[in-house]
C-alpha cells in the first residue's frame, strides 16, 4: 500500500504551515511497514492541483491524504465534502483571489471523501485527541485541492482520497489571544492514526451522529 | 411573481421555531404588491419534503424561499449549498434518526442556491442587519429539505430557490447563556429584504469575497 | 425616588455607542411614576468620573446604573465587582493610556455593586431577555467609572449602584461578522426592568448560582 | 528560594484534573536549583483553604503559586485579580453550595496577585505558549483559593503568590466537541517558565497592555 500525504506552505501572514510540518514528521517518523510519501502543495490555485496532480501520477497512491491548516478550530476536522466553488476571502500566495468561480466548470457540484471519516473521529476520540466530522472545508485554496484530488479520483479506480483540516499550533496562537491550538506531537499521532484507520477500513463504521443543525 | 415562504415547526426540546413564527409575520405584513404564501413545514426528515413538493404543485411559485432555525449563530445565514446527506445527531419530530444516508441514491451530490447570496449579504449589512453566506446547512432537516427543494427545481424551469438561517430568538436563548440571538422584528425585516432582493437581481452581484480557510 | 442613568459616547472606531442611545430611549420613555435622570458619559478615564461626581452632586440619586458597551457579548451583563486598576488596550477618548495603574491609590483593591444582580438577572430571563452575572467589568473605562462610583457610594448613604454592559446593537455587528448582538427595542427593555427590579428589590435574592471555574 | 506550587484533584464529572498532573510533572523534572514543592488541593471550598495553610505554615515558601483547571479557555491564564465571593454553580467535592457568601466576612473585597503577570505571559508568548492576563477566576474553589492565599500574604513579608489557570488536556476535550485544549508538554513547559519569570522578575514589567472592554 503506497500513502501520499501532502501539506501547504505557509500562508496570510502566517510563516509556518502545521500541515506541512506535521506531514514531514509523520513521514520520518512512522515508517514501519508503510510506503508513505510526503510532499508540500503551493497555498496558490492553479498550482496546488497541478503538482497534486504530478505527484499523483508519478507515485500511483492507493490512498491519498491532503492536509490543510484551519486557523481557529480546536480540533482535527475530517472533511466530509468538496465544493465545485472557488471564493477567496484573501488571494492566494501568487496573488489570485477568485471570487465565487467554479473549479471545474463541467464538474459536479461536490464530491464526498472517500475516507472512513466516522471510523477515524471514533478512533482519534479514543485515543484522547480532539476530532470531530466538518461538513465544510470552506472555499479557498484546501476545497480547492480536496475538490481536484476527489475529482482526479474518478479516473483511478481503487484510489480512496480525503481531506483533513488541523487546528493552528501553539507558536501561532501565542500571537492570536482567544485562539485555540493543537501541540504537533498530538497532530503527528492523529495524522497517523489517521493512515492506520483509512488502511484498517473499508467502509465507514457509522459510528456516530451528524453535526449541527 | 409569486413567492413560496416556509419555516419549520419547533423541535429539539424548544416550544418556539423562530423561522415559522418569521414567515408567518412577513406574510401578513409584507404583502404590497407582492404574492407571498407562507407554509410551515414539519421537521422530520420524510413528511417535511412531501409537504413542500406538494405545496410547490399546488401553487407553482417563481421564487422558494425555506428557513430554518440555526441555533447559536448570531447572522442571518444565506446557506450556498446543499449536500446530498442525511445524517443526524437528534431523531427527528417523528423519531427518525438517519446516519449517513443519501437523500436521493441517484441524486447530484450537492446544489447550489439559485438565489443571489452575496447580493441579498449586501443588502442586510447596508440595512444594518448581521448577514453572512454560510458554506452549510448541516445534515438534519434543514439541509434535507434544502436538497430536496433543489432536486425539484431541476424540473421546474425558471423557479428559483434557496435556503436561508436565521438565529434563536432572545427567549429562546434567555434559558441558554452565552447564545446569541436576534429579535422577531430584524428578522422580518430581514426576510423581506431577501425577498425583494431575490427579486431585483437576476444574477448573483459577487458583491464580496468568501469564507473561511 | 430619584434615579440616575448614564450611558457613555462612542469610542475605539465606532461611531454609535448603544449605551448613551438606550439610556436616552429608556430616559424618554418610561417616566410613569419615575424620576429618571439621564446622562452621557465621555469615554475618557478623567473626564467620565469627574462628570459622573458633578451629576451625583447636583441632582443627588437614590439610585445610579451606569451602563457601557460590551461588545461581542451575547446577553446583558450585570457586573457584580469592580476592581481598582486601569489597564487600557486602547487609548480612551482623550488619547490617553493607562497600563496597570490604581484608580484610587490608596483606595480598596474592589467594590461590589450594591443592585440585587441575581434578581435583575432572573427577572430579565422571566422575560425572555438573555442576561447573565459577569465578573468582570474589564479594566477600561467601563470598570474606572464602576469603580469610582462605588468609591463615591461609600460617603452617601442610602444611595445604590452599580453597572450593566449591553452587547453592539445589529448595525455594530453587520460590520463585524460573526459577533452578536442585541436589538435597540429589547435593551430598552432590558434597562426599564432593571430599573424598576433595583427599587422593587431591597437585598438580593439569590435566586441562582454562580458563574465559570 | 523555596517554591510551593499547588494543583487540584478532579471535579465536575471530570476524572483527571490538569493542574495536579501538570503542578507533579514540573516538580518531578525541573529540580535544577530550584526547591519545588508540590502539593494537590481538595476541590472543597472548607479542605482546599485549610490544607493549604497548612503547607504554608509547614514549609514557609517564598512563592506559592496556585494552579487550576478552567475548562473551556484555549490560554494559561495569570489572574490578575481574587475576589471576596463564593458563588458555585455546581456542589464541590465535599457536597458544599455556597451562593453569594463571603470568604471572609470581614476581609478586603480584593486582592490582587504579587506574580509579575504581564512580565509572565511576555515570556510564555516569547517561548509560543498561548498566554494571557485573566481578569476573573470566577467564584467557584480556584477563586477561593486565590483569594484565601493573598489573605494569607498578608502575614507572611515577603512571600509572593498568585494563581494561574490552564486549560482542559486534549483526552478531556476529545469528550467535548469543540472545546480547546493544552498539550501535557506544554503546560509543563508553561509552569516551569512562570516560576522562573517570577523568580526573575521583582516588579512587573508593564511589557503589554489590558484585555477587553
Amino acid at each position: 500500500m503506497k500513502i501520499l500525504m501532502t501539506g501547504f506552505d505557509a500562508f496570510g501572514g502566517e510563516t509556518i504551515n502545521p500541515s506541512w510540518l506535521s506531514v514531514q514528521r509523520v513521514c520520518h517518523e512512522c515508517t514501519d511497514g508503510l510506503h508513505l510519501i510526503g510532499a508540500c502543495l503551493p497555498t496558490e490555485f492553479s498550482a496546488s492541483l497541478a503538482t497534486l496532480q504530478q505527484l499523483i501520477e508519478t507515485h500511483r497512491p492507493d490512498l491519498v491524504i491532503a492536509v490543510g491548516q484551519a486557523g481557529g478550530r480546536s480540533a482535527i476536522s475530517l472533511e466530509r465534502v468538496a465544493i465545485n466553488i472557488d471564493d477567496a476571502r484573501i488571494p492566494d500566495n501568487a496573488g489570485w483571489q477568485p471570487i465565487d468561480e467554479p473549479i471545474h466548470p463541467a464538474g459536479d457540484a461536490a464530491y464526498f471523501s472517500t475516507l472512513p471519516i466516522k471510523a477515524i473521529v471514533h478512533a482519534l476520540r479514543s485515543e484522547g485527541i480532539p476530532a470531530e466530522v466538518s461538513n465544510s472545508a470552506g472555499t479557498y485554496v484546501c476545497n480547492h485541492v480536496f475538490y481536484g484530488l476527489m475529482h482526479l479520483c474518478r479516473h483511478i479506480p481503487g484510489m480512496r482520497a480525503g481531506f483533513v483540516h488541523i487546528p493552528y499550533l501553539p507558536e501561532q496562537a501565542a500571537k492570536l489571544p482567544g485562539t485555540p491550538s493543537m501541540a504537533m506531537e498530538i497532530m503527528v499521532r492523529a495524522l497517523t492514526l489517521i493512515v492506520r484507520t483509512a488502511l484498517d477500513t473499508k467502509t465507514d463504521a457509522h459510528l456516530s451522529g451528524g453535526t449541527e443543525c
